[in-house]
């Protein structure tokens, strides 16, 4: 089935999100951040943390959630890290900030790690490891989340999808990935929902605890708040090593909740209106160990051996992290931006509240 | 089946395992590294690593993969990190090392980063991890190995089984883990050829890249040193996500072999008298984020939360990081270490190669 939407000029669509968090009461600068990572989502295809995601941010702020106007607050600082206190803020500009602490610390010291509490969804995690990598840095991201995955043996959701990022210079693309530490995100369950297909074994749990293959039972479950949920990457149990992802999970709460002394994602979003997820941002110099060139031309051989090596039957292409990343920005940022005329519509409603005419500002790609 | 073997008194293991690495030539303090850690290993009931490795060892050192007089070269220092190269000798010694002066930086100035070049089996790495726990820090070390694992959608091994060791002081016990990045290590599969039980699918792949259910094929595999080999954790292909764990082995890739300019794992042991494996030892003073004791309070009451939250149905119990693992050890603690008979023998037959009497050394617990 073809794509038949309209696709847009990525700058105009930021254009527009950025005077959409300007109305309502962030600052100029917070509000260019928070548009430059939806942006940066929609340009890397990843639609679910693009700008179609600014209703439910709107939302976030109608219902207290997301404080627009909270000031970031550096509680503690060391030349080589910081605590910063978002104090309910959107998570964007808060995630820029931590990013940018933790590549000037790493300039000066050769390594920096700065975490972040209190805080509200941040967009893809990728944006800030890349931060770093395209300051010639190694750059690594981790958030926590809304819990929504059970540990091992367990039932109820005691963590979240906890994604770490991590992004390193390497020629002829970057290494980069982000992923959730569960074995998928809950998108990835909405869309087998959507096409009405079973979910494979060691996906997700029923109320229970025991695995199911219905993607309706986990909407349920997300729906009613009962027991049930994601599970670990690994899948159920021990066997095909479920424990390891729920150990890689951990890892994230505590470099983000622990660390920061925040909330763990069994306590975020405990109540509609109050978020406080944590975050944890980690940059370093990489000439701390040798010359930094070396360095990288080793990391893109070694890659370049594994594209090479031979593939298993039926298989033509392996990849490396950020190879299938780096072709697809480079499609989308050919044919511009696709939004759904829903998803315009509900801007055209947004902008008329705010008084912003969304049909001036969007641009269609000329193509 | 009960366990029929002779349990001896750690210590006197431990003296004859330092007895027989100064005769190879170690100096006093290295060979008593080197059997700190093996019986480390053989506390915990990590019997793959512990005591009988002792002939790998030795063999090690008479092909020469090993060298006994090797010194440990500081490369490069910074107050936050060290690039070490081991020259051949065996992986305990620098690994202490390594950890020890990541613990004194962490110390100093909040984290300690230190990579190891051109050396051998180090044993465990939770021991390491846990050296830094011990001090009250964060510790983490990896390591890269001989490949035995297929990149997503290949069937040649091109990245090492890549343990991930993490350990964080917390009460009632250490949260502490120390897993492969593949689904299973090679041991577990030549438990199942031993027992003749097929191997889960997701384990592992044949010479042409398709998963096999035959513990055999993986041993022919190693044996004949053919394409095929272990799965990254999350199994085959992208469905229940092996390029997640395929991405974490990249990273413990990254940390050690690429950071210190060594051999990555598609190049350790291309020879079978060089192993040149790559390290990496991280410790993080968390009190650069705030009140040491409230965050390991609230890392501690976050891990009750989740032992006490609901189980899956048909199970009985939830575990954090490092409980099975406190418990294991202090089970051998009183019982003492099992050897096997066949054991004991090897032991015997090298002690009279080197001029040690095993038996008046090695004495039998007493219960």
């Amino acid at each position: 089935m073809p794509d038949e939407r309209k696709r847009f000029e990525c700058d105009s669509l930021k254009r527009f999100a950025k005077a959409v968090f300007e109305k309502k009461g962030l600052s100029p600068d917070k509000a260019a951040d928070v548009a430059e990572v939806m942006l940066a989502a929609d340009g890397l295809g990843i639609e679910s943390h693009g700008i179609q995601r600014i209703g439910m941010y709107m939302t976030g702020m109608k219902i207290g959630r997301i404080k627009p106007m909270a000031e970031i607050t550096v509680v503690k600082e060391t030349p080589v890290s910081a605590l910063l206190d978002n104090n309910d803020g959107m998570g964007q500009p808060a995630a820029i900030k931590a990013m940018k602490m933790a590549i000037d610390k790493a300039r000066k010291t050769g390594v920096g790690i700065v975490t972040v509490r209190n805080s509200n969804h941040f967009g893809i995690g990728g944006y800030y490891s890349m931060m770093a990598a395209k300051e010639g840095l190694f750059g690594c991201s981790m958030t926590n989340s809304e819990a929504m995955v059970v540990p091992t043996f367990g039932r109820h959701p005691m963590l979240g999808t906890n994604p770490i990022a991590v992004t390193m210079p390497a020629s002829p693309t970057y290494f980069h990935f982000d992923v959730s530490t569960s074995v998928v995100p809950a998108g990835k369950i909405e869309v087998y929902a959507r096409n009405k297909k079973p979910l494979p074994d060691g996906w997700a749990v029923d109320p229970d605890g025991k695995v199911t293959n219905d993607p309706q039972v986990f909407l349920d479950i997300r729906k009613n708040k009962t027991d049930g949920g994601l599970l670990p990457l690994g899948g159920y149990g021990m066997e095909t090593s479920g424990h390891k992802g729920y150990a890689f999970s951990m890892i994230v709460e505590l470099m983000t909740a622990v660390f920061s002394g925040g909330n763990t994602s069994n306590h975020v979003r405990e109540v509609a209106n109050v978020d406080k997820c944590c975050h944890m941002f980690q940059a370093i110099d990489y000439g701390i160990f040798g010359d930094r060139k070396a360095i990288e031309d080793h990391f893109s051989k070694y890659m370049d051996e594994i594209r090479q090596s031979p593939k298993a039957a039926g298989q033509t292409r392996i990849c490396c992290q950020g190879d299938i990343e780096a072709e697809v920005a480079k499609r989308i940022e050919a044919d511009g931006i696709p939004i759904h005329d829903t998803v315009l519509a509900e801007f055209e409603s947004i902008g008329r509240e705010l008084g912003i005419d969304s049909k001036s500002i969007l641009a269609e790609k000329k193509r």
